[in-house]
C-alpha cells in the first residue's frame, strides 16, 4: 500500500512536471516574462487537477495546498528557461512533454474521482478534465483555439486511458496493473497519431 | 409532484440537447474532429450548469454525473453530423437553437439555486449564468469575443426569464405558472431582438 | 474588532469599484452595449473573489450573494458610461484602477483565505488569483493575450501584496499594518513600474 502510494506521487509529480514544462516553453516562446513563464507553467500543471479537485468537492485543491507542486513547477520554469539549448535539440519538445504531462493525468485523474466515491461517467469524464483541462487552458491564456479540438487523437487518447483505469477498477484489477497499461495505451496512441498524423473526421465540407 | 418532476427533467433535457445541437453545429463549421465535436457540445450543453453548481455547492455537478446528460450530447453531436442537409434548410439554426437553450436554462437555474436554498440574487445571476455560461464557453473556446457581449438582446433575455422565476417564487406561485411564462418571455424577447435587430444601446462613440 | 470589519468592507467594496470601472472602460471601448458592460464589469469586479471562494469552500460565493457587489458593479458601469469626458482627463484611466484593484485583492484574498483555516501557501496563491483573476477573464472575453502575462510587473505586485499579509499573520502582526503596507507596497511597486517601465527579463531571443 505505501508502495502504490510513493509509486502515484511519483507518477503525478512526474505528469505535474511535463505539464509544467509544456506550459513554459509556449509562454516562453510567446516572449512572456519570467513571472509570466512560472505563472503559465504552474496552471498548465496544475489547471486541469484543479478543477476536478473543484468538481469532486477536494477542497481546497491539492494543486494550490501541496508545496510540492509549485515547487516542481518553478524547476519546469526555470529548466525551460535555463537549458533552452538541450530542449532544442528535441524535435518539437512542446508536444513531447504535452503527450506524457496527457497520458500520466488522464490515469491518475480517473483514479482521484473513483477514490472520492464518484461513479464511472464522472471519474471518465475528469480523467479527461484532469489530462487535458490544463492544456486548453494554455491554449485559452495564448489566444488561440485549444489544441484538443483540432483534428488530432487528442482527448480520445486520455478518454482511452481513463476507460482503463475506470474498467479496471470494476472488474477488481489492481491500480498496479491499470496504471501503466492506462498510461502507455494513451501515450502510444497519442505519439503513434502523431507520427503517422492519425486523424479523426471532420465534417465540414466547405472547409 | 411527480408531474412537476417528470416536466422538470423533459424541460432540462430539452435545453441540454438545444444547447448542444448549437455547440456541435458551430465546432463542425470551424472544422473540428467528431471527437472535439463532441467535447464541445457537451461543454455548451452542459457548461452553464456545471458552473452553477459548482456555485451552489452541488457537488460532483449534474452535468457530469447524469449519464442522461452526455447521452444527449452524443445524440445532438450525431445530428449535427450526420442530417446537415436537414439544418442547412433552418435559417441560421444555431442561433435559433441557442435562444431554445437560452430560455429553458434562464428557468431552470434560477429554480434549482432556489431549491438549494439561495437568496433572490444568486438565483437571478445563476439563471444567468446558466443560460449563457455554455455559450461563452463555447466562444471562448472558438477564439472570439463571446456573441452575449454584441450588441444583442441575449443576456437581458436570460434576465428576463430568472426574474419570472424568481418574482413567482416571492409571491408563492407554482412553478407550472413561472416555468411556461419565463420561458415563453425570454424566448420571444430574443426571437424578436433577432428579427428586428433590436439592440441595447453602446458608448463608444469613436467606433 | 468591529472597526476592523468595517475597514474590510470598506476596502472590500473600494476594490471591486476599481476592477469594475477597469472592467466597464474595456467593454465600453470594444463597443458592447449597456448590459454587456454590467456583466463584463461585474464580472471583471467579481471574478477572482468568486474562483477564490470556490476554491476555499465558501460556497455561495460572495460576489454573488452579496447584494452590494451587483450594485458597486452597476454604479461603477454608470460612471463609465456617464463620465466619460471626466475618465478621458486621466491618462489610461484603466490602467490606474486596475492598480488599486490590483493591490486590494491582493491583500483582503490572502486575508480571507487565512481566516477560512488554509495553509499558507493556499493564502498567497489565491491571493494572487483574487488580484489578477478578474483581469485576467476580462482579457478572455475581450479575446487578447491576458495583461498578466506582457512583460511588466503585475501579478509580482500581488505576490509582494500577499506575502506581506501572509507574513505579519506568521509573524503575528495585525491586519492593521499588514492591510495598509502590502496595499501600499504592491500599488507603488505597479505603479512605478508603469512610471519607468520595469519589466521582468524574457527568454525568446528571436522574437
Amino acid at each position: 500500500m505505501n508502495q502504490l502510494h510513493t509509486l502515484y506521487t511519483v507518477i503525478d509529480l512526474g505528469g505535474t512536471f511535463a505539464f509544467a514544462i509544456s506550459g513554459a516553453i509556449a509562454a516562453k516562446v510567446k516572449g512572456l516574462d519570467i513571472f509570466g513563464i512560472l505563472v503559465v507553467s504552474f496552471t498548465v500543471a496544475c489547471g486541469g487537477g484543479i478543477l476536478r479537485d473543484i468538481s469532486i468537492g477536494a477542497i481546497p485543491p491539492t494543486g494550490i495546498s501541496d508545496w510540492r507542486y509549485l515547487f516542481v513547477s518553478l524547476i519546469a520554469a526555470a529548466v525551460a528557461v535555463g537549458i533552452s539549448p538541450i530542449l532544442k535539440l528535441l524535435n518539437r519538445p512542446v508536444i513531447l512533454f504535452d503527450a506524457l504531462g496527457l497520458s500520466l493525468f488522464a490515469v491518475t485523474g480517473a483514479q482521484k474521482t473513483l477514490s472520492y466515491g464518484h461513479n464511472y461517467e464522472v471519474a471518465v469524464l475528469l480523467g479527461i478534465l484532469t489530462a487535458v483541462g490544463g492544456g486548453v487552458i494554455r491554449d485559452i491564456f495564448l489566444n488561440r483555439i485549444p489544441v484538443i479540438f483540432e483534428n488530432e487523437i487528442y482527448a480520445s487518447a486520455a478518454l482511452l486511458g481513463a476507460l482503463v483505469v475506470v474498467t479496471g477498477n470494476y472488474l477488481g484489477i489492481s491500480n498496479q496493473w491499470t496504471f501503466p497499461v492506462g498510461f502507455l495505451l494513451c501515450f502510444t496512441l497519442r505519439i503513434l497519431a502523431l507520427k503517422y498524423h492519425w486523424k479523426l473526421p471532420t465534417f465540414n465540407k466547405s472547409k
